[in-house]
């Protein structure tokens, strides 16, 4: 594959406006350009490696550079000038235009700011108009009228990370409960997948700053986190601060879960410059708009509070149009009722109104707005249970039923659907969830919030829960939603988001290799053999957290020559595993060349060998 | 179940000679006496509550107190007086004495100092005299005999944690893979699994200070923590507090991994102070006694070395002895060889010498010398695979097959035995080990280090390796090595380990859930309850950390009144799920005392409710 614009970003510059350096060590952006669409060029971040020394010998032997998937967008392209007042570039602008059988309108946005609800003092980005389409607008009304689109074709090189058929053929047979993952991720199987609603790609013809990107059981698995200000804390910078922080260490979308004043503010900031698709509740901001009364609620205000975010560029909503008024007293016995917020909002308004939620009655009008923006939906699992004691009950279920029955109602409108999934369930509950939803959904991808796999950890729920997000994973769930160590407690910091992520990261690449997703251990083999052969700066490069990895190492060695001795802290320099293997090894290869039978009853012929062995030392490295 | 010595341990107050406060908010140490043995006093933690506040009325409800697993020995207790240069009080010793058919020789310890590897300053603890016996003296012949032991009954009290079968009917059932859990575990089930060699209670003879503990698949999932020094930092204050440290946060056994000088020294101050078994690796030791030089070691100068560790009093040891001479050369194609300390040193003089390890043809001697300490063996997996890429390869099922026949060789001779287990294998490969060792093993109890289930994410190691160790939990492994952030990367300091114990106790955790583990949801319903009836202080005590808890919630909203607050900082105070559900709750409660039909049909009825709802304002917390 083709590289170019290959700058190395191990110089360290921070990028206009915001306060981190976003780009990894000894790692360079390189972008592959499309067959099909020649204006597609994708991203991905290529780490460079040193060369082995072959033991015994001056000669080396070089290890080919090793290609991740990247979900830092420009940030980290040392060839671009960002400027957060200005937004990203337009990336997606003229795919949208030219997309077949669509038509657009052009319109100035219909949000007007509400008084007193603007109180930051930031300006607004740059006015531009809203496109709101008809005719084949939806990546799924696309795949389906049998076209590739220019999304379609980014994603499959994405996915690909620049591996061909060798790379993979080393690596364990995954067990993939029956997902149906090729070898090679085609532009053709993309459409594929989303014109069969296995898979949906986000991205809201208004927000054409998006690096294209997919969620669906056959592709990696993905990863969510979550930002938001709050009545509380935070500031618009913050937020758009976060989700940079987010994508720079790999969420693969964000969402935008605000719910104080400027929600309209902080999401059009983060829009305008996320490389990610970006979800949002809209439920929230219509709660703002009622001043924070459930029962107030009206399907005017949140069909207009939907056509403002999706104006906006809001790549995908949450609707809890599967919380129906008869499941409400299903929660009434529970551990911990409804612990979702979209969720607690609709029974409330239910109950209140004893009818039948507006999402639900007027499902069909939301499919009309979302087709017309290409909004994902992200159906709500508004009745998640919130403790191991409520996993898997008759509420939670029930609404997974019902949120089948909307994802074919959706697909109806050509909409793109994922569903969303618990929460708390212990380990041995977990795959009950993802039978059902791949029976009831139609196999429309699956979405997460974990699953925490046990309550007891406050203060360390990223990791209760990505033990219980691995195995889902595994199981077929597409996009796993991140949880902070801060959950159940406060806000995440930065760190906390970083923690978070990196749990997930972890999480997805597991399911990833137990999946047996083409590809997935040539990372797993670069970092080993790295460690093998002792190249530390490798080790460190090839970490998901390079500075972690670096900065523990330093805590024990803070020596400069200890990166590159043949030993490390845990044993020292006498005492170490890999070195006597190394031995074994140049031994094993010996009586290889001997063609030496090995069996114990042969010793006799061997033991001159062993003396030999001895005779020199027993040692490679004196 | 009556409690004595019942005293808080909130004030806070240090233990003599050891720098942290080891005592847990609003819990106090409760001991319950043994009835088969009077002079059996189990303790447990017992977690005090706030009672509820019945919304709309003055009254409250008691939340009865908790009673959970404790590992922390009498640090915890502050009716004891710690002093660490006289080492924790002989539990133990009246019941070693007591035993029915062991009779025991009383000697000077063999152990003489070598020139020049003692220079700590440090005073050696008092002199004491080491016991050898014969009989039977082991916790294996004691149950074939049908006798109960004091240290059974205190494993069957332990274990039990305070509940009855009431507490745990209102859990999930478990999936157990055919473990066979009892409702309330006995003092005869614990000898009936003892007999079996299902379940091993490592309790050296001449380890009096330590609180039996069980390790076994029907009983609670245990961990291990390794503590050591090294050759490059460390201390052997350090060491002990490392141990203390572990078990205040629940480490049930802990190896100490010394490789360095002072082995002995440091393990004598270790075992004196220690209330859990201590495990070592003998081999580590033998070989610095000939200079670190592998083809050095003898039979003679390994089964010295055994004995001088048996008088100490450690309770198990990891020997290495499946690894054979056939076996090394399937190491050599490897990504990263063998990585297992033990299983390098083994190889190594095996292929020195071309001759069957030492470890395996004296296997017998060292049966009789375990036999007569009763020293617990932890069958070593010296070819475990060091990479995901060399999981579940030919070397490690040659080895774990080998285990098998030891494991049947050591239960000839009385000796109890538990094997070990990889290392870093895929989430779908996990399995396949517990399966084959289950097998292979005829059901001994299986001991794994993580497993790791990917290796990109050096410093982040113990949640790679506390996603595998929660699955391999719940398959049926009976204790969890943990792994700390820093494996792979350097030693290990307080925090991490910590943060070690803490990941490795939520995999423990979820895996006893998982198996439906009876009473097990107990801690999980407590803590539940009290996150959703916003009682902070009795979540923050629930914690498996309550001051981290604490310590977060406190960083959004540091204000005392927060804590009592009916609302959190993610939410802030008008928009709270939990609230509006306490309203649906209200609702739905109301509806049964009218008896209505809850069907969309019957809407018209209920509306006026609805309106009086309404009327109300729909809130109950104004």
């Amino acid at each position: 594959m083709a590289s170019s614009n290959g700058t190395r970003l191990d110089q360290g510059k921070t990028p206009t406006g915001l306060s981190s350096d976003y780009r990894f060590p000894a790692s360079r952006k390189v972008y592959t350009p499309g067959r099909l669409h020649p204006d597609v060029r994708v991203p991905h971040r290529e780490i460079a490696l040193t060369p082995t020394h072959i033991h015994n010998s001056d000669r080396t032997e070089e290890n080919p550079p090793l290609r991740v998937y990247d979900t830092s967008g420009p940030y980290t392209d040392p060839a671009v000038t960002i400027d957060v007042r200005q937004g990203l570039a337009r990336l997606r602008e003229s795919w949208v235009h030219g997309r077949q059988g669509a038509t657009y309108e052009e319109a100035e946005p219909s949000y007007r700011p509400i008084a007193g609800h603007s109180d930051t003092g930031l300006p607004m980005p740059p006015k531009r108009k809203a496109l709101r389409g008809s005719g084949l607008v939806t990546q799924l009304q696309q795949a389906r009228a049998g076209i590739i689109t220019p999304e379609m074709e980014y994603i499959g090189v994405r996915e690909n990370q620049g591996r061909d058929r060798s790379q993979s053929a080393g690596q364990h047979p995954g067990h993939s409960f029956g997902a149906a993952i090729p070898e090679v991720i085609t532009p053709e199987f993309v459409r594929d997948e989303v014109a069969r609603g296995r898979a949906i790609i986000p991205a809201n013809i208004n927000h054409p700053e998006s690096e294209p990107m997919i969620i669906g059981r056959n592709f990696l698995v993905k990863i969510n986190a979550n930002i938001g200000n709050s009545a509380v804390t935070s500031s618009i910078e913050e937020e758009v601060e976060k989700m940079t922080w987010a994508t720079r260490w790999g969420a693969d979308t964000v969402m935008d879960l605000s719910t104080g004043k400027n929600i309209h503010e902080t999401r059009e900031w983060i829009l305008r410059n996320s490389p990610v698709p970006i979800g949002t509740v809209p439920i929230y901001q219509a709660l703002e708009k009622v001043g924070g009364k459930a029962e107030e609620l009206t399907w005017e205000i949140y069909r207009d509070t939907l056509i403002e975010q999706a104006e906006q560029g809001v790549d995908y909503f949450t609707v809890h149009a599967g919380v129906l008024l008869r499941y409400v007293p299903l929660t009434a016995k529970r551990m911990t009722g409804i612990v979702s917020r979209g969720g607690s909002i609709m029974a409330k308004w239910c109950l209140a109104h004893h009818k039948e939620s507006f999402l639900y009655t007027h499902f069909r009008e939301i499919c009309e707005i979302m087709a017309a923006y290409d909004v994902s939906f992200s159906l709500g699992d508004g009745l998640r249970p919130g403790s191991i004691a409520d996993a898997n009950d008759a509420a939670q279920f029930a609404e997974l039923e019902t949120q089948g029955e909307l994802t074919r109602i959706a697909w109806e409108h050509g909409c793109q659907v994922m569903n969303e999934g618990p929460g708390h369930i212990p380990m041995h509950m977990i795959k009950e969830n993802m039978d059902k939803q791949l029976e009831w959904c139609k196999e429309a991808p699956f979405y997460t919030l974990g699953p925490l796999t046990t309550d007891i950890a406050p203060g360390y729920d990223h990791i209760t829960s990505a033990i219980g997000a691995a195995m889902i994973g595994w199981y077929g769930c597409a996009m796993l939603c991140y949880v902070t160590p801060k959950e159940h407690l406060g806000l995440p910091n930065k760190k906390d988001v970083k923690d978070g992520v990196i749990a997930y990261k972890i999480a997805a690449h597991a399911a990833d290799l137990a999946k047996g997703h083409p590809g997935a251990q040539a990372w797993d083999d670069a970092i080993s053999k790295a460690r093998f052969e002792f190249r530390w700066e490798d080790q460190f490069h090839l970490a998901l957290d390079p500075e972690t990895a670096e900065q523990f190492h330093d805590e024990t060695l803070p020596q400069e020559g200890a990166k590159i001795a043949h030993f490390c802290s845990m044993c020292g320099p006498h005492f170490c595993s890999m070195k006597i293997t190394q031995d074994v090894r140049d031994y094993a290869h010996k009586l290889e060349m001997a063609k030496a039978p090995l069996q114990e009853d042969v010793a006799a012929g061997l033991e001159e060998k062993a003396r030999e062995f001895r005779e020199q030392g027993g040692e490679i490295y004196q």
